[in-house]
């Protein structure tokens, strides 16, 4: 008898994304996805790795500090090993991963599908004489200072559900529509320059190009108007530099009511997988 | 004719202290001093190493966000190169390493002896399943969860001036009688324990083993009582572990106003150093 239906998990994880080629698993390469799904295998003593659904599959160099994703197990697993199961993760990841929670998921729920948004961070210090040396490897430094006004009205007519083609790498068959509904920069306490995007998904590289947009608004290269300019050709222009990977990080990912999660998850598929259901790689 | 006198530089700088043999030169070692004195040298153009005196002299591997040092550089050096000298540092020193300022220092200024306060902060994670990857290198993670209470207890019994012995590495000639006015516990936001240390100067060790005191009474191991009955000893305890150096950072150095520095210098020099001026190990 194997009847059982398996136990969906959530899994809420943190990465420091310069020790790994990105979240999804590849063969030879030390992936989050990889390391991830060995070690649950391992703390839940199953015969392999476990297979994981994730909010935001980050790029290489890309961290998270509010990753999502989701894991089907058998039932008995879960009950054995529940209460072991955290220590057991700290004790066996390496210390760039964390996992910070591990709980049986609401009915309906979907890592990917039932998101209703991630919202991503980017930290520039506009000083490097004054960047702190301890957050360098999550921090771009940037050579010239930057003026966050003229980014911010820059941003703001990015705003919006626009077809985004001209900030995304394309992939064939996949929508480049996206409805971005945050986009905006303020100094830290610190000083520190940090962008905050948010959008109910984002395609390969879009947060990286958008970013790679505004800068030269923000070091007085461009005029406020220039990103929209190319937002409506809805092409890559190759003026837009994609900024590196480090200063980025996915911050947290959006979920509505646990009764809300199924249908979620049924519209997300619809409207953003129209033919056959293709893995995508945001951000 | 070289009758000019020197003109007197305050630095104010930075650093991540892992990849340094803490701040003194010491041949063939990589420390703060050594990388920092041949830089200056060779921005302001001059024959040699430029000889710094620091405020705190941190230990291998303890960071810095608000070290200060002073240099005597002769003044024709300065007012030739004055305005190129941070842009020169950013691009010259390695990025573990930032100096954010180089300004002529007000009179009477001595780096070590005007200073009338160092403050220092301790990063701890008592979760560490939950830590942040990205902060691995200037946090400690604690197995065990951390009560404040009990650690601000404690720690409210050690403030004053006192003969620090307890905690501190002892130096032939060298007074421990140091006066400690804050040492005080909080969570930031994100649920890091932070430590604030704050006191006249610290003797060698004495930040680490204050916090290794306090410790064993966070995780329930020891009374609030028990660091005051250590101090009282005036003697190395064996049972006084000295924490590691990666959660400590140098942030912040206090000074009188202008007016008093000399006056400051001249009395701190009478107290600490009774005989002949010695070098000191602090933190």
């Amino acid at each position: 008898m194997d009847e059982e239906p398996p136990l969906r998990l959530r899994v809420d994880l943190s990465y420091d994304g310069a020790g790994f080629s990105g979240w999804a698993a590849q063969p030879g390469r030390r992936t989050v996805e990889g390391v991830l799904s060995e070690t649950l295998g391992h703390v839940f003593r199953l015969p392999g790795p476990v297979r994981l659904t994730v909010a935001g599959r980050t790029d290489s160099g890309v961290h998270a500090r509010g990753q999502v994703a989701h894991a089907d197990l058998p039932a008995d697993a879960w009950a054995t090993h529940a209460d072991a199961v955290l220590r057991r993760l700290s004790r066996a990841l390496p210390p760039d991963l964390r996992v910070r929670s591990v709980v049986p998921a609401p009915q309906g729920f979907d890592a990917r599908f039932s998101a209703l948004w991630r919202r991503y961070a980017y930290r520039i210090a506009d000083n490097p004489a004054a960047a702190d040396p301890l957050r360098r490897f999550d921090t771009l430094w940037n050579q010239r200072p930057l003026d966050l006004d003229a980014m911010n009205e820059a941003a703001a007519l990015l705003l919006g559900e626009h077809d985004f083609a001209a900030f995304c790498r394309k992939r064939e068959g996949a929508t480049t529509v996206r409805a971005l509904r945050r986009l905006s920069w303020e100094r830290d306490t610190d000083g520190v320059v940090v962008g905050c995007v948010l959008a109910d998904a984002f395609c390969h590289n879009m947060v990286r190009a958008l970013v790679g947009a505004l800068l030269p608004v923000g070091e007085g290269s461009r005029p406020p108007s220039w990103p929209a300019q190319v937002l409506a050709t809805a092409a890559r222009d190759p003026a837009v530099r994609v900024v590196p990977p480090h200063g980025l990080s996915l911050e947290e990912v959006g979920y509505p009511p646990p009764g809300q999660l199924a249908a979620r998850a049924e519209l997300t598929r619809r409207v953003r997988v129209p033919a056959a259901p293709q893995p995508k790689r945001p951000a």
